[in-house]
């Protein structure tokens, strides 16, 4: 297998963290976003999408899309199971984990991308050129202050995002908090159980990863 | 198990396609997103988030978001798997279903949500409100045509989503085209690729669900 990545960008992140909690060292090729070299004739041949992070697997198939590869390794290597240990609990991580995505991902995307002037026309990833919309970038930070607020009122009662048990959704909401910090935006103080869960999860050797 | 549903809206209906393809028969609740039921106490008793579909399993578990739901039923109702038969092809489906949920629901939402005069503080889902942005509503329209030029070139090579494998990304592009109609656009008459996959999938039973 081959593991296409870029180091400073955080959906890779998700995969690279996933791997370093399980131990798996896969050959990794790095493809410098802030370059442009996702736009290279060779890339193209890899991911038409032009996107991180993308997985090649020895019989040339190809899995694109963070949430696609990050279940993909899970099950090829069982152990440490970070998408759940049972069919319900699969459910929930699955949930939790698409409701990080679509509401502190997508709101870190749209206050990144929205105002960045590197980013004038590439204001969503793809092969696509979109324009920047100011009033985005503004909702986009709006939504980042609900996000932390809903983890705060979450991390009251639960220790991680699935009761005790911790999970992809974990990994994804930690990139999520990190990659908010590009757009300014820190967990406000007086979010005390949102800070308790980012300390203990920060503290884990792969959040370095 | 109890399903919460509303037979108006795109989303739900991802899910009672999937049942209809699988023969599932699941105690159904209608929750009318139009008359705003899903903001009565009642409701938000069953899930704060105020969307649908929700799954209420027998032990009064709560499992939220369409992908979630989906992928539970399919796995606890074997017969017929839509989400992909091997560990190779659920991670090429559950790729295929990301790009459709983020390139073609999401754009859907964007076009209908932003410019509906009913959805004025409404341009999201979910909790909380946020103001329409009319550019928003325009990068919407802009994004379908995309996303059906994508299809087009996808399918004058492979029968569904998936090789020639019909599974979940297939029923969840079937009702993006169909919510795609909500915002006047309908796949125009020269993406004829689109067009055979469209009928194809459309005369399937299950899509009168």
């Amino acid at each position: 297998m081959r593991f296409y990545d870029c180091t400073t960008a955080p959906s890779p992140r998700r995969v690279r963290v996933l791997m370093a909690e399980k131990g798996i060292e896969i050959d990794t090729i790095q493809i410098d976003l802030f370059k442009g070299e996702q736009f290279s004739e060779a890339f193209k041949k890899v991911s038409p999408l032009s996107e991180v992070p993308v997985l090649v697997l020895d019989d040339g198939t190809t899995i694109t899309q963070v949430n696609a590869i990050s279940r993909y390794l899970d099950e090829i290597f069982p152990e440490n199971p970070l998408h759940g240990r049972t069919l319900v609990e699969r459910a929930r991580v699955d949930s939790a984990n698409s409701w990080v995505q679509m509401n502190g991902f997508a709101a870190g995307a749209e206050a990144f991308r929205n105002f960045t002037p590197g980013f004038k026309n590439r204001a969503m990833p793809g092969p696509h050129n979109y324009s920047q919309i100011p009033e985005l970038a503004e909702r986009g930070l709006l939504r980042i202050d609900h996000f932390f607020a809903d983890l705060d009122a979450h991390f009251e009662s639960n220790e991680y995002l699935v009761d005790d048990y911790f999970s992809v959704a974990d990994i994804s909401a930690l990139v999520c908090v990190d990659f908010a910090k590009w757009v300014k935006k820190r967990i406000p103080e007086d979010h005390k159980n949102l800070l308790r869960w980012y300390d203990q999860v920060n503290q884990r050797p792969s959040a370095k990863a």
